[in-house]
This record gives C-alpha cells, sequence and structure tokens, in this order.
C-alpha cells in the first residue's frame, strides 16, 4: 500500500504549505491577484486543443493556463507514488482518480503545487525539469472544455431556504415553508445525460403548459425560461449499495465543487410537477463550470455550520462535530445577464446578483451525502450534487429570475434600457463564484455560462 | 452502408417467418409448451458462467439455454453483415448493438432464428454448423444473469391510471386523479446506479418517517416496504440534446422491454416528496429482470391505443396513426409473493395479483419517448423508462401491496395463516410476464425476484 493510502483523512480542513498565499508560482499569470487560478486552487478538468477533435485529456489550471498532465507525467521527475496517482489522469480518467480520495488528492496536490512554485533556489535540475513541465501548458484560451468527469448519476437538492421560502410564497402566501424543510434535505434525481459544459448553447424548451384560465393544455415554446444559482459537488469515493455513508465519514466522499446552473423552464413546471416533481421543466439542459476546485482548495473557506435560533437541530444521522465546527463553504456567488444587444455593443453584461452559500444553504455538502446514502443508495465516483438555487436573504442576492422578478410580475431594468422578466434567445447567462478571507490566497471557480438559442420547430 | 441500414422501419409490427408459431427449434427445451424462450423470443441478456467472476458476455435465451453470442460469432457461418452485427455483442457491448436501431435487430433476428431453427432437411453441411452453435449454450443454470446493459438515465413514469387513481384515492378521496394526469405522461428521474438484477437481494432502507400525530420526524428502517409491478422500456438509437423525437419515430427509439420492480418504501415518500418528488422512498433499489424482449419479438402483441370515452384526446405532438393502431402492448403481468415461511416449507409461493400492461397503462411506450424528448432531453443507448405501477381496472389487478391491503388498512391472508400488509423481512417478491394470442406462439420474460434483507444498523 503507497504511503497516501495510509494517512487520516480527517484533516479535511487542516492547511498546508499548499495554502500559503505568499507562495508564488514560475506560471507568471498565476501570480495576477485576479487570476481564479492561483498556484493555492489547482482545479481539475477535461480539455482539448480547440478544434482538435482528440480524445479529452485531464489537465490542472494554473493561471491562464492549462497543465496537461498527460504531459506532464510524461516529463518525470515524479516520485514514484505521484508518478502512479498520475496514470489514470494521464489516461484521462478523472474518475478513476475521484475514486481514491483526499489521502491520494493530497499527496497530488503537494506535488503539483511544489513543481509549480516558483523557489528562489532553482538549480539548473530543477530548470530542466521547469522547462519540461512549461512545454506541458497550454493556454486556456486554446483550450476546450467539457464536462469534468462521466457523471453516472445526477441530484439537485433545495438547501437554499430563502428560495425555497421565496418560491413557496408564490404558492402559497402564508406558509411558505413546507414543515419538511427544516428536518430533510429535500432533493430529487435528475437528468445526467444533458448536463454540459460552460459555453454550451442551451435551446429553450418546448413543453406543455396551461394557463390558469385556460381549459386545456398548450404545447409550445417556454416563456418563462429562467436559471438557477448552484453549486455543484461532485463524489470522490462511492458506497456500496446498500451501505449507508456515517455522517462522520461523508467529507471523505466529496471530491470537490463547481458552479452549477439548473436551467429551468418556469411555465411547464407547475403542471407537470404534481405529484411526482419536476421532469421536463429540468431535464432539457444543466450546465456546469469545466473546472473542479478540490476540497483541499477549499480549506481555507470552510465556516461553522450553525442552525437559527428556535430552528430544530439536525437528526442523528445528520450531525457530527466536525459539521458543526466547519460543514459549511464560504463561497461568494454572483450571476451576470448579457443580453444580445449588450453583446452587439461590446458590453459585459450586468451583474444580476450576488451572494455567499454560506449564508443561503440549510443544509452541507456533507449532510446532502450522508442523507443520500441514508437509506442505502450507492453514489459512486464523478456522481454530482446539486445545491438547489442558492439565494441570499436579501432580494439583491436572489439565484434565479423568478425571484428577482417576483414570479414574473416585476421586470427588471437592465442598462442600455432592456428589461426583463425571464430569458431572451440570445441572452448569456453566466455563474461566477469566488472565495476570498483575510490570510488566505483569493480563489476562483471559473464561469458557467450559457446562451439561449430559440426553441426547436414544433415537431 | 451495409444492407440493414438501408431498411425502411415502418414495419415495427410486422411478421415475419421468426413470428411463425410452427417454427421449431434444435434446442429441445424452447419447443416446451411452458417455456418463456421458445424460438419466437430471443431476447438479450448479459451474464457468465456462475461463479467464475469473468467479464460479462451477451447471450441469448433459448429455451434453458443461454447461446453466447461470442461464441456464437466464432463458429462462423455467418453472412457478413451478421458477423458485423455481433462484434459489438461478442465485445460484451449491448449498448452499441442497441444504438443501431431496428432494421440491425431485425436482421439478426432473423439469423438467428434461422441457425437454431430445426429445419428437416439439414444437410451434413449444416450439421456441423449446429454442433458448433451447441458448443456455444450455456444452461442457464449455471449462469449468473446482471443487469441487460449500462443503464445512463433511468426515468419512471406514471402510466398505470387505475393505480395512479387508486393511490389518489388514499389521499384525495373525492378528486384521485389530478387535472394534469390525462394530459400530460407524468415521470420523474430515477436512480440508475441502484438498478440491480433479478436474484440480487434487496436490503430493507433506513429513512425518515413521520407519523401524522408525531411532533418530530424519526429515522430508522422502513415499515412500510412495497413492490410496484412495471414494465421497462430499454431505448435503442438515441437522439442528441436539443433535438425532440416526433412521434412518428419514438418507437424507432425502443430496443425492447423488461419487467421492472420499483421497489418504495411507502412511509418514507409522504414526508420527504414534497414538492420535489419521491427520492429515498425509491432510490435504495430497484430491481429489472435480466432478459430483454426485444419490440421484434412483441409485434404479435400489439395492441389499439384507445382511449375511454370522454377523455381528451392527447395533443399532436404525443399523437400519430401508428400509435393508435399499435400503440399498446398486450402482455399479462403477475406478482408472486413466497414467504421464508413458504420457503421453508417448499412453496413457490402466492400469487398476488395479475393483470394486463394494455389494460393498465394511459400512455404507450412511444408516447413515453416523444414526450421525454419533447424539450430536447437527449436520451442514450440503454436508458430506462419505466411504465409505472400497472395495475388494472379490478382490485385483484392491483400492482402493490399498498392497493391490495388499502393503504395497510386491510391485511391480505396468505396460504398457512400468515397475513402481510406490506412486505417482511426474508419474503421474496417475483414479478412474471408473458403474452399469448391466437395464431402465435407463447413468449415469456423470465422473473424479475428480490428478497428482502433486514435494515442495515442505524449510523
Amino acid at each position: 500500500m503507497p504511503a497516501w493510502r495510509t494517512e487520516t483523512t480527517s484533516t479535511m480542513t487542516t492547511l498546508d504549505s499548499t495554502h500559503d498565499p505568499a507562495r508564488r508560482s514560475w506560471v507568471d499569470s498565476a501570480n495576477d491577484p485576479a487570476t481564479d487560478f492561483p498556484i493555492q486552487n489547482l482545479p481539475f478538468g477535461r480539455f482539448r486543443r480547440a478544434g482538435s477533435g482528440d480524445p479529452w485529456r485531464i489537465g490542472v489550471a494554473i493561471g491562464d493556463r492549462v497543465l496537461d498532465l498527460a504531459q506532464a507525467r510524461s516529463a518525470g521527475g515524479w516520485d514514484v507514488d505521484i508518478a502512479a496517482l498520475l496514470e489514470p489522469l494521464a489516461a484521462g480518467d478523472l474518475n478513476r482518480f475521484m475514486a481514491l480520495g483526499a489521502p491520494a488528492r493530497r499527496r497530488l496536490r503537494a506535488a503539483l503545487s511544489d513543481a509549480l512554485t516558483d523557489s528562489s533556489d532553482a538549480s539548473d535540475a530543477s530548470g530542466g525539469r521547469r522547462d519540461a513541465l512549461a512545454s506541458a501548458l497550454l493556454a486556456q484560451a486554446d483550450a476546450e472544455l467539457t464536462v469534468p468527469c462521466t457523471i453516472g448519476d445526477y441530484t439537485d437538492f433545495y438547501t437554499g431556504i430563502h428560495h425555497a421560502t421565496a418560491v413557496g410564497k408564490l404558492f402559497r402566501p402564508d406558509n411558505p415553508l413546507l414543515p419538511n424543510y427544516r428536518w430533510v434535505p429535500i432533493g430529487y434525481h435528475g437528468r445526467a445525460s444533458s448536463i454540459v459544459a460552460s459555453g454550451h448553447p442551451v435551446r429553450r424548451p418546448n413543453g406543455q403548459t396551461k394557463a390558469p384560465d385556460a381549459e386545456t393544455p398548450s404545447f409550445g415554446p417556454s416563456r418563462r425560461l429562467d436559471y438557477e444559482l448552484e453549486l455543484g459537488f461532485l463524489i470522490g469515493p462511492g458506497n456500496a449499495l446498500g451501505e449507508p455513508i456515517p455522517m462522520a465519514r461523508a467529507e471523505e466522499h466529496l471530491f470537490g465543487v463547481t458552479l452549477f446552473n439548473d436551467w429551468s423552464a418556469r411555465d411547464i413546471q407547475p403542471w407537470e410537477y404534481q405529484p411526482l416533481g419536476p421532469f421536463l421543466a429540468k431535464n432539457f439542459a444543466s450546465t456546469i463550470s469545466p473546472w473542479v476546485v478540490t476540497m483541499e482548495a477549499l480549506a481555507p473557506f470552510r465556516a461553522a455550520f450553525v442552525r437559527p435560533d428556535g430552528d430544530p437541530q439536525p437528526l442523528p444521522y445528520l450531525d457530527s462535530a466536525q459539521n458543526r465546527a466547519t460543514g459549511a463553504l464560504d463561497i461568494r456567488v454572483e450571476a451576470w445577464l448579457q443580453t444580445a444587444a449588450m453583446r452587439a455593443a461590446g458590453s459585459p453584461g450586468v451583474r444580476l446578483s450576488a451572494g455567499n452559500s454560506r449564508d443561503a444553504a440549510y443544509w452541507t455538502a456533507a449532510q446532502l451525502v450522508a442523507h443520500h446514502a441514508a437509506g442505502g443508495c450507492n453514489l459512486q465516483p464523478g456522481d454530482l450534487l446539486g445545491s438547489g438555487t442558492l439565494s441570499g436573504r436579501e432580494p439583491s442576492e436572489a439565484g434565479s429570475l423568478l425571484e428577482l422578478s417576483d414570479g414574473g410580475k416585476r421586470p427588471i431594468a437592465l442598462p442600455g434600457g432592456e428589461t426583463r422578466t425571464f430569458l431572451a434567445d440570445g441572452d448569456t447567462l453566466t455563474l461566477r463564484a469566488h472565495c476570498e478571507r483575510p490570510g488566505a490566497r483569493r480563489i476562483g471557480f471559473g464561469a458557467c455560462a450559457g446562451t439561449i438559442l430559440p426553441a426547436p420547430p414544433l415537431p
């Protein structure tokens, strides 16, 4: 058994030299204070040279470059256990690496961080190594990125309590939150096949809708197309069918975090969703950001999980000391809209809202893992858990147009004189996120963007 | 382009010589009138020699044997296009064959049927061929079977109108069917990872439940564990994301039919399912029968799809002439219960109910395909669509204990003095199905069985 398999995994939130904010990379762009990808981040993704049609390769983002892990492995100079960890990655299989868990990730992170660090005492030997690694870098501008791993199953949760309250108010003004909300991490299974990476266009869906005053439903393009600002949690090691994951070990099953846009057709959902939940209102497309920020990179940005006064404490199977101490994530999330007119005018668009996952999520990622597996359901490496829409307490922190436009009743005024209640064809919706705290280097998630195409002709 | 790619696919329900009820096989057991697998059936499955731990192989059931398609291909004597069709199957990849569609299936079916036919004019050459194929047969008793293909995504529908009405009555006596039911093929995404093949044990799930008179929920083993008698429709060729499937072509995307047991925890569901649908109540396990009966084998058992008088006709995107003429399936379905006491006494168990999918399903498989893809969701080869519980109009035709026991209020008396409202540990629940009609050879689906294990200890 290699050394990294014998480490304990109780140090999920422990900081080490890879988090040192003073650490700088010899990849110059990684030292730009504004980059999402300093040497303290090192997120994983799948890429290829744009237009090449090559098989997907695994890379790590560093500044404005991608480090190709197949080429990096070939560059040599790795300890034997690191070379072994790089093997599935060099083969283009992130899922196989995800299955190895936190000790393997930490070991590789340390090695990659060291190899990319600009150490002032560089010998000739390390200079040669650096040249070899430099030739394994590709400009992100020249790369095409895809969904970061094979997502076998995707589950969407509903942890955003302010979102659940705001949406509930539209239907039940006096009793917006259902009685189960504070006890059960509400979730439902989503469609894995239609998850696409940032940049993939999103076609407006046709579907059945029924106006309240209509006698019969009709079929046509959705007129209430919306986004949902979510985080995506990717599973590392799985569990066997029938074997629940105790809360104390739930963090060990998390690999990392992405941004996730759960595009939603607000007019299709009310007509279809009783009694079994949303279906065509959601499954036409979901967009994931291509870079997975690992749990190790997020270690400086953990926060206590605290229930508001008067709210029930989680049942024992959803509770642990570690979760109370550091279960939450301090991630600042934003949604940006660029209309076709803004694009034509050269404008980068307008920020619709900004918030923080720590204030928005009523359940932690570890609780989602423990709940999901509580009945024996088997999670597998690469499975995706969506957080649900992360709206903050303030109206300006809402993570969907449904909330921002008060159910479509109050159009949002945009710079340039346009207005929106829901998304128009040609609109580009981009999610962004970053973490920053005193004493830590700022890290970011990259973009999670999609542009709306018109609905296809009716069949 | 090989010849079988140029055939039209408009003959989905056309009979040919492979359906001739007089056709007999040189595999003697296939001529047993009681077999599920006469030469007119030829369902596909994945198997290996029990206990071998070998990679899964693709086979076709014939009588009480499996024809190993890798060995059959090696036996030679196939036309060049048949040898090409056998290539993915010999490689153990049913999904790749499923993607080829109906013309390929029909071509291979004809070739396999001819090769397995007991022709009285057998020459010495065909005798040699027969010997080679005979050595590619394995007794099903010596085979271990698994899920028949890689199931990327699984969707469960709710097409059983009598089931929906009966369940709705338990909640809303005056208005059991929701207003959308006759317009929308209600469905939801299910969990693909926890689908297991017939024979795999099913562990009773723990979960959150809340009694109506309890102040707070509690966590523990489900006490209302139930089965749901369903058909499973497996997708052949898929569609591209954003490209709906018109109703007139929906049948072309169906590969075949299995039995499917959507095990359900009736006490977990009511507490968790609002507002986003069932989750842990369903995802602890689902059982699929290992043999996929192809759409070609089902051709003699198609039936007209007729809406009851006074019900709305389907919207145009769910309507086609072919669907009205032959969209329904005439499949007789049964559920059997064998308790541990029955097993100890050597009893095969008791039939809980029997019905027919034709009378139970309000929507056809083609309508499920067209609806699923209507908003652009991409279906992929091997995806599974569950029919939903297929209860008939009569109480004796109910496809779940929830209905048979009137929501748990009326225990069912079993032979030997036992009673059941819901499933007990040690119970084996087996679904069976067959098709029979004058002028056609009876075909069956094999068994879809699971035995309940006790819940795991609480975490």
